[in-house]
This record gives structure tokens, C-alpha cells and sequence, in this order.
């Protein structure tokens, strides 16, 4: 089998991009990671993105993105599974290197969330979501997830500070990250006082609502050394689904997508939980955090949120994760999440992590969710030697 | 390289499909394809669809059909690329299985576009092209093929009559066609009386609006014979794109995009048109099929109408076309058109075309089309000996 490499990164900051469309969001980010490659020219483009036909009225987005970025004619393809749009487009890309059929391959993503009415952004992201089995009841997005909260509480006795300390260590390593949305500390007494958007959900326990893009660039590990002195292997890229709908699942406390692609990619880098030297999780809503911790494997399942509390996931900890804020400080731009996640994963493994660098990281492993647990991707990275 | 090979496929009639959910009508296809493969598990789907999201309220379809069709967990994923999406959803597929990651992948396409209101369906149609350089002006998916429409008949002196051919050809066709949405012959006359849409386009030159939903089994070539006798082999599967906008082009009676697919096409299947035994060609719009017999080299520039007017694109012609009634009267669910096509040629590949039957034809070419020219999606089929 064919090995793939990453060798050039780029994103936009996450903000408020009132003078940015999606094409100028999704332009600067690829620029950015054809500039870091050194290439010119791609044989295919795949874009992640969950809701531009919704928001913006555009679909389309593989041509339209290969044309901003002075590509017409390549082969260009939008993927798209909710907030896992990025992920799965960079499994797509992978694939396009493995099967042998391209070599140089753009994958990016981008979601524009803002210069849309708060309402529409929620009737967006419900669609991730079973419409005729659920939606329909007028759940939203955030509710779901407050139910999941609530249950995980109750079923392991797990405390509100303990959850809470998710988003407080996100936004400890986003001070750091001037692509991050939120750039402020905050603290466990200031999530639990911020007010309840679903109970027992706070506000800065949920991500954002921001406009980001992202890009890589993949190419064949045997190739990669021409272009980069620290080219990284996409050591695993694997992609598992389970139902949408909550109600047709045996256990709502184990996402067991994130088991199957996590145990799959194990299998596939030949690598165990204790190899991980730095982690991404996809923490839409703090829960989401201990539970995915828990999910991968490297916790007992209950044991996520003391785990945080502990203070091991921040850098310095036994298991650093979001280094680079996570969904709730680096932002949430849906369909961007999964290749933040790559390209943040990219410069820890390359040593260019800035303040928040994960002394000697060679491994690095990603998670991107979309739905509630219904998609996940999951990439392993390792630094080439 | 791997080779991969159809092994089953099915479909739905093309219809007003008010009893069906656009989660029944893949279910129905998909699980005709997998009796057909005599496939009771795949390992990998992918989802053609364009407007699901603005027109039902659901994105996230990977996910979603996986588990409608009893597999939830698969890696599921959905592409999208306009009217092309159905095309693309294959080129995905086949990729996945020449990678080698995938055996057994499902390639499915779905659309429901009854049950929303027309300019519902207008607006998500013109997302094929830019919103912010040309769907702002209010023009229309339609009132763009009219403009393509009249350069063509100026340039090349085209007669309406020899244009009003191309429907006229596919109604004739799709009398024998079950699954077809329109079962009754036209004549040129009938056509050139009937309403205009956007002059010079009459409404019997426009594909309609309907619900459908096609599928197909793909497999490694090595192992097609475990599952049936009449495997179909993918001898080529190419994308190509070009810029959204007409302002943007050089030329407007040339598709370089269906030009790019198809050559690459001809150079991977190591064929020439005339290896061609039956074509089908995305006629959304009268004025697509004569420009795309030329796009695709079987006729010169300008000569595509009078070809069909002589006849040629019929069953018995020189080049059957359309066999089943193409998009004009087969039906154009958009993001299930390019599977359809897939399914029509393996029948014909495999001998079980019925009435309209191409004797003896051994190779067939499909080409599918997102926007006006913007994306295309190539296939060529061989039949094993």
C-alpha cells in the first residue's frame, strides 16, 4: 500500500470574517498550504464543508474552490458529513494518493457561519441530525448534546467542575494560537456562572459560532522529502458511522464510531493509545471532551472528566490535547474543524508549535465528529525520522 | 493499478414520488443493487446528492442511508458536485476500491425534488453556478442553457427542428423503459409547439422535475465472478472541471471539462470513439446532447444536431444514445442522473436492455455533468469476456 505525507499546512484565523467570503476564507487557506509545500499546482482538490447551500445559496464547492485558488480543469470534489466534513474530506484526499491516481493533493475545508441569522445557523446544524425522526420535535443542536451531559453526570457521578475543565484548559492553550478565535483564559468558576444555553449546558462550555478555513497538502511519503525537509505520515485515516438518531442506540454514553475508526487506525499505524503524543478531539460542547477520551481509549469510560480535572490533557500533561484551543477557543467553523485539526497536529509534529510545543512529539492522532457521534474520522500522524 | 468491476445495480422509477422519503427511494435502489450483487454487506457508501440540505432540511446523507439500508457503522460519506454529483459519487467508489482500502463499496445517487415548492427548486438549482458573480442577477439554471442554446443555432446555422431532435430521440427510447419518468413519444413538431421555458428553450427541450434514486456494486475486477456472470468492468473514471461562470471562458459552445474527462478516459481504457458501442450523454437540456457528442469527439464542432437529426443517436443508429430515455425523459433526479446512467449501460453491457437492446455491445461511455459544464464526470464500462 501507497504512503502518504503532509508537507505544507495553512488556515485563516476563526472570526468574525465580515470582509471574507467563503471563497476568499478558503483561497487564503490553500494559498497558504501550497505556499508552505512549495507547489504550484495540485492533481485534485477536495473541500469539506457541511451548509453552503443552506447559508450562502452556493453549492458546487469543489469547482468553484479549484477556480478561486487559479485551478480550473483539476479533478475537485466537496465531501460532506456534518461537523466531520473536513475530516472525511482528508480521508478522500488520502484515498486519492493511496489508490495511486494522484499524487499532489489539496484537501481543505471551510464553513462560514457568520452574516447568516442566528436561527438559520441552528436550523443548519440540526440537519446533521435525523429531520423526519427528530429534528422535527424542535431539538436543536445544543440540546442533544445537553441531554448527553446530563445523562454522563448522572450515570458517573461526574461534578460540573469536572466537565467544566475542558473548555477552561482550551482556552489556556489558545492564548497562545493567533488563529484562534478566543485568545482569554477563563476559568471553572466563570464557565459554570456564564448562563445555561440547555441545561446543563453554559454558554462557554459550547463552541462558537465563527468563519474559518483550512488546507493541507498530501502527497506520496516517497515524494514528500522534495518538497520538505519534515514531511508527516499519515500513518491511518479511517472514517466509521453509527445511526443519527439518539433513540436507536443501545448507549448513548459511548460514541462507538469513534471506537471503530480509533481502533481501526490503531490497528492500521500499528501504534497503541500510549504511542499518542498529542491529541485532537472534536469538544463542540465540553462533554464531548471526557467522553472522547474516554472512547479512544485512553481513559476507563467515567474516568474522562476527572482525568481533565487532573489537568492531564494540558500541555505538560500526561496526554496533551487541543493544544491549539480545540473546537470551544481555536473555534468550530464546521466543516473546517477536521483539517484544523491536521494542520494544528502537523506543526506539533514538525516542532513548530510555538509556546504550546509537546516536547519531542512524534505521534499525533486527530478526532472530528459529526452529528452527535454519527460520523468520525480519525487520522494518525507521525513525524518521518 | 487495481482493476474494479460492477457487480449489481438498481434503481427506482423516476417519478412524483409522494409516497417516498428521500431516505426510502435510496433504500429501494440500493437495496435492489445488493440483491443484485447477491451482497448482503458492504464495505464502504458513498451518497451522490446536490440538495438535500436546502430541500429537505437533512444533510449528513452518508451516515444517514448507511443506516437506512441496515449497515450503520460502514464508512458512509456523501459528495456532491451539482448535477454531477451522481457521477462523481461512482468516481469516489471506484477510487476507494483501486486504493485497495475498500472491497465491496456502494455507489448510490438520490434526489427528491418533488414535495418543495418550483422556485425552491430553481434557487437550489442555480446553486450549480456562482451565487455572488451570476445567480445574484436572477438569471436561472434554465435561462443559462438558453443562452448556450441560441450561440449554438447562430454559429453553426442549427435549425430548432435539428436540436428538437435530441428529446424527441430519448422520449422514443424511454417508451420501452419502466423506470423512465415519460413513457410517450414526441415528435420534433410537438416540441417546437410546445411552451417556452426561456427562449429559445422550449419546455419539452428541459429535463423535468422528479424524485429518484439509482445504486451500484462495485468490487475488485480479481473477484467480480464470486458474485455474478456477467460482471461489468470500469475501464476508466475520470472528473475534470471548469470555472463556474461563462464570463469566465474563452469559449462557450466548448465544454473543456467534458473534453479533459473524456480524453483521459479514452487514454486509461486504451479506447477511441469508435470503440464506442452506446453512449449516454447528460442532456439536462436539448442543446447538451449535440454539444456533448462533440465535446466527446464523435462528431466536429457544430455537426452534433444534424448527427441526431440523421438519426444516428437511436438504437440502430451509429451511435446509440441515451438508451433509456437519457435525462429528458428517463428523468433528471440530480444527484442520482450519473448512477443512472451507470445502471442503463450495465444493462445494456450485460445484454438485459430489453427492447431497446444495442446488440452486442461490449463498450459504453457515460457522461455526467454539474453545472453548465463545470464539472464532468466520465465512465467507460467494458463488458468481460
Amino acid at each position: 500500500v501507497r504512503k502518504v505525507a503532509i508537507i505544507g499546512v495553512g488556515c485563516t484565523k476563526v472570526d468574525d470574517h465580515w470582509g471574507k467570503s467563503l471563497r476568499n476564507l478558503f483561497a487564503d487557506a490553500a494559498l497558504k498550504a501550497l505556499e508552505d509545500a512549495g507547489v504550484e499546482r495540485v492533481d485534485a482538490l477536495y473541500v469539506g464543508n457541511m451548509s453552503s447551500g443552506f447559508l450562502q445559496g452556493q453549492e458546487h464547492l469543489g469547482a468553484f474552490m479549484a477556480d478561486a485558488i487559479g485551478m480550473p480543469g483539476i479533478p475537485a470534489i466537496k465531501v460532506e458529513a456534518a461537523c466531520a466534513s473536513g475530516g472525511v474530506a482528508v480521508h478522500e484526499g488520502f484515498k486519492a494518493v493511496v489508490s495511486g491516481l494522484a499524487d499532489l493533493v489539496l484537501v481543505g475545508g471551510v464553513e462560514k457561519m457568520t452574516d447568516a441569522l442566528t436561527p438559520h445557523v441552528s436550523s443548519a446544524m440540526i440537519m446533521a441530525e435525523d429531520q423526519e425522526y427528530t429534528a422535527y420535535t424542535g431539538i436543536t443542536f445544543v440540546g442533544l448534546n445537553a441531554l448527553i451531559h446530563r445523562l454522563y453526570m448522572e450515570t458517573f457521578k461526574a461534578q460540573p467542575e469536572e466537565i467544566a475543565m475542558f473548555p477552561v484548559v482550551d482556552h489556556q492553550h489558545a492564548v497562545n494560537n493567533s488563529f484562534a478565535q478566543f485568545h482569554s483564559a477563563i476559568t471553572v468558576d466563570r464557565v459554570l456562572k456564564s448562563p445555561f444555553v440547555a441545561d446543563p449546558l453554559h454558554i462557554l462550555e459550547c463552541s462558537g459560532i465563527g468563519d474559518g478555513a483550512a488546507a493541507a497538502i498530501l502527497c506520496p511519503l516517497e515524494k514528500a522529502q522534495e518538497f520538505t525537509d519534515t514531511p508527516i505520515e499519515v500513518a491511518a485515516s479511517t472514517v466509521a458511522t453509527d445511526t443519527l438518531s439518539l433513540h436507536e442506540r443501545d448507549n448513548l454514553l459511548t460514541f462507538s464510531a469513534s471506537q471503530k475508526a480509533a481502533n481501526k487506525a490503531y490497528e492500521i499505524a500499528k501504534i497503541g493509545q500510549s504511542d499518542v503524543d498529542v491529541l485532537e478531539v472534536h469538544d463542540a460542547f465540553s462533554i464531548l471532551g471526557p467522553l472522547s477520551l474516554e472512547d479512544l481509549g485512553f481513559v476507563r469510560k467515567g474516568e474522562g472528566a476527572k482525568f481533565t480535572m487532573e489537568g492531564q490533557t494540558a500541555v505538560g500533561g500526561k496526554l496533551p490535547t487541543n493544544t491549539f484551543g480545540g473546537l470551544k477557543a481555536r473555534g468550530h467553523p464546521v466543516g473546517a474543524t477536521g483539517v484544523y485539526q491536521i494542520v494544528e497536529l502537523t506543526w506539533q509534529l514538525q516542532g513548530e508549535a510555538g509556546k504550546n510545543q509537546v516536547n519531542g512529539a512524534e505521534i499525533g492522532m486527530a478526532q472530528n465528529i459529526g452529528g452527535i457521534g454519527t460520523t468520525v474520522a480519525v487520522h494518525i500522524l507521525r513525524r518521518v525520522k
